[in-house]
C-alpha cells in the first residue's frame, strides 16, 4: 500500500464577498501552485472538487481553467464534511495505486444551497441548523451543567485565535461579557454561538510516498481515517449531548493510526456551534465526557492553542465545502512548524474533526509529521 | 492490493415517469438487496450516490432510509460519467483497504439539471448537447463518408436490442427508413439520433476478494480502469471526429488490465448520439478509424450484440447519474451468463465506456469473469 501525505496547500481569505464559484476554486489553486514551485500541471493525476454548489462539472471546469488534464475528475458532496470526504477519496486513489498526485479543492459561495436541510420537509422551520444547535445546547446544559458563560468562552477563544489567522472571516476580539450579550436567536443560542456561512476556498496537494520529495521536505502523513454516518436526521441520535458519529469515527481513526487521544498535540474540531467544540473534545476522548467546558476554560486562560488554533469555524467562517480542507491545511502548517503566531511548539500529531448535518456524519483524520 | 469485484446489482426500469430522487435511489437499492440474500445492511462500509440532482446529502439520506450506517458516504458528480466515477471511487476504497463492501447507487430524475451545460454562458443556445452532437456528426460524415443511413442503423440496432431489455425506456423497433424520416433537429441530427434523458436508477455492490464468496459464486473482476478529462469545453478538442479523452482512457485501462481490444467480447459504449457509437468503437480500437459504420452494419445484419447489448443509451434511455452503473450491470450480466435473450455466448471480457460533456471526460473500465 502506498503511504500518502499532504505535500502542499493553497489558502484564500474567507469573506462575505460573493464571487463566482469558478473564481473561488481557481484562486486557491493558484495559491497552491505559488506555494509549490516544482509542481507542473501534468503531475496531477486526479482533481477532486468539494462543494455544495449546484454548478455541475466543476472539477473539469477547474481543470480546464488551471491547465490540468487529469485522469479522474469529479465533485464530492456530503454537506459540511464534503472537504474531508474528498481528502479521504484522494487518500484512497493514491493508496490503491490509481494516482500519485491528487489536487483537492474545496469552495463555497456565501449563499450555498447546503446551509439548510431542504430535503427534510417534515421539519418545517426546524430545517435551519440553529434548531439542532439549540437542542444540543439545551441537552449539554442539562446533562453537564454547561452555562452561557462556558459557551461564550468557546466563542471568545476562537475569535481571539482567529485574529492571528490572516484568512479568517472575523478579525475582531470580544470579551466574554460582550458575547453573553449578543443577539438572542433561540432560547439556547445567541448569534455569537454560531459559525457563519461565507465565501471561501482552500486547496491541498496530496501525494504518494515516492513523489513527496519533489514537492516538500516536510510531508505530513495521513495516518488515520475514520468516518461514520449514523443517519440523515439528527432525531435518530441516541443522545443529544454526544455525537455518536464522531465517537465511532474517532475509534476507527485511532485504531488505523495506532495512536491514541493522548498523542494528539493539536486538533481542528468542527465548532459549527459553540457547544459542538465542547462535545467534540469529549467525544474524541481528548477529555472525559462533561469536562469539555473546564478544558476550554484552561485553554482560553492560558492561551493554549491546542484546539482550533486558526479560530475554528466560529472565528474563521464556514464556507461548507472548503471547511474540511482548511482544517487540514491548518493542521499541516502546525505539523510543519509554519503556523507563525498560531504555532504550537513541537506539534507532531494532529487531528481533524469535520462533520455534517447535526453530526449525523463525521470524519476524523489523524495526521503526523 | 485487494482485488475488487462486482458481486451484485439492482436494476429498475428507465422511464418518463417523474419520481422523487429518494424513491429512485431506494428502489434500485431494494432490488439489489432482493438479488443478494446474504447481504446485511451492516456489511456495507461505504455508500456512494451518483447523480446530478441538486438535493444535498443524498448518500446519508439513502443510507438512513435503507437502514445502513456506513463509514464513508457521499455524492459523486461528473455529469454523464458520474456513474463510472463513483465505481472507480468504490474500487479505490476497497483496493486501498478502507472498505470491504461498497454500495454504489446512481439515480436521476427526467428533468435533471445536468442535461444542459449551464456553466458555459459563452455558448448561448449552443449549450444544448444537440449542438456538439451535430458538430461531431458533421465532422465524422466529412472525414469518413458516414451517411444518414449509417447513423439510422445505429439507432435501429439499439432500439432492436433494447426490446429484450426489460428495463429499457423504449420497447419499440424501427426500420432504418422510419428513422431516416424522423423529426429533424439540426442540419445533421434527427430526433432518432439522440439518447433521451429520463428517470432511472441502478445499483451495484462492489466487494474485496476475501468477501466476494458471501455474495456470489460469479464475481466479475474490475481489471482495468482508465480515465481522462481533456477539458470542460469541447471546442478544445484537437478533432471533432475522434474523442481524445476516450482514446487516452482506453490506453490506460488496457495497460492496467494487460488485455487488448482484441480480447473484448462485449462492450457498453456511450451512444449519447448515434455518431458517438461509431466514434467509440473506433477510439477504443475495437475497429480501425473510419470502420465503425461497416462494423455496426455487420452487427445489425447478423444480430450480433457485441456492442450495446442492452440497447445503449439510445434504446435504454439516459438517466445521467445512473447510466454508467447500468452499463456496468449489463456487462456483469453478460460475463455471468445471465443476460437471457441478450446473452453473448462465452463472454469473458467486457468493456464499459462512459463519458461526459461532448467527450471532454471519459472512463473506460475492463471487467473479466
Amino acid at each position: 500500500m502506498n503511504k500518502v501525505a499532504i505535500v502542499s496547500y493553497g489558502n484564500t481569505k474567507f469573506s462575505r464577498d460573493d464571487k463566482p464559484i469558478e473564481s473561488l476554486l481557481l484562486n486557491s489553486t493558484k495559491s497552491l501552485f505559488d506555494n509549490t514551485p516544482n509542481l507542473m500541471q501534468k503531475d496531477i493525476d486526479t482533481v477532486l472538487v468539494s462543494t455544495n454548489d449546484n454548478t455541475k462539472y466543476l472539477s473539469a471546469i477547474l481543470s480546464e481553467i488551471a491547465g490540468i488534464q487529469p485522469k479522474t475528475a469529479h465533485t464530492v458532496e456530503s454537506l459540511c464534511n464534503s472537504g474531508t470526504n474528498s481528502i479521504v477519496s484522494a487518500y484512497s486513489y493514491i493508496a490503491s495505486g490509481l494516482a500519485n498526485v491528487v489536487l483537492v479543492v474545496g469552495a463555497e459561495r456565501k449563499n450555498s444551497p447546503g446551509q439548510i436541510l431542504e430535503w427534510d420537509n417534515s421539519r418545517g422551520e426546524y430545517k435551519h441548523p440553529i434548531f439542532w444547535g439549540s437542542i444540543f445546547t439545551k441537552s449539554h446544559k442539562r446533562e453537564f451543567g454547561t452555562t452561557e458563560e462556558d459557551l461564550a468562552r468557546v466563542s471568545a477563544k476562537n475569535h481571539k485565535f482567529a485574529k492571528d489567522n490572516p484568512n479568517a472571516y472575523s478579525n475582531k476580539v470580544f470579551s466574554i461579557d460582550e458575547l453573553m450579550n449578543s443577539r438572542v436567536l433561540t432560547e439556547d443560542l445567541r448569534v455569537s454561538d454560531c459559525s457563519r456561512s461565507c465565501s471561501g476556498a482552500s486547496a491541498v496537494l496530496i501525494a504518494s510516498e515516492q513523489v513527496t520529495k519533489r514537492f516538500t521536505n516536510e510531508p505530513v502523513w495521513i495516518k488515520g481515517i475514520g468516518q461514520k454516518t449514523t443517519s440523515a436526521g439528527f432525531t435518530k441520535n441516541n443522545s443529544f449531548s454526544s455525537m455518536r458519529s464522531t465517537v465511532e469515527a474517532a475509534k476507527i481513526s485511532f485504531q488505523m493510526s495506532k495512536l491514541s487521544p493522548g498523542d494528539i498535540d493539536v486538533a481542528e474540531v468542527h465548532d459549527a456551534f459553540t457547544v459542538c467544540e465542547l462535545m467534540a473534545v469529549e467525544d474524541l476522548r481528548i477529555v472525559s465526557k462533561g469536562e469539555g467546558r473546564s478544558f476550554v476554560k484552561t485553554l482560553y486562560e492560558t492561551e493554549d492553542r491546542k484546539i482550533n488554533p486558526r479560530g475554528g469555524l466560529i472565528g474563521s467562517g464556514h464556507p461548507l465545502g472548503a471547511t474540511g480542507i482548511a482544517q487540514v491545511i491548518e493542521t499541516t502548517q502546525q505539523l510543519q512548524g509554519t503556523a507563525k503566531k498560531r504555532q504550537i511548539q513541537n506539534a507532531k500529531v494532529g487531528l481533524v474533526h469535520n462533520m455534517s448535518a447535526a453530526a449525523t456524519s463525521s470524519t476524523v483524520l489523524i495526521l503526523q509529521s
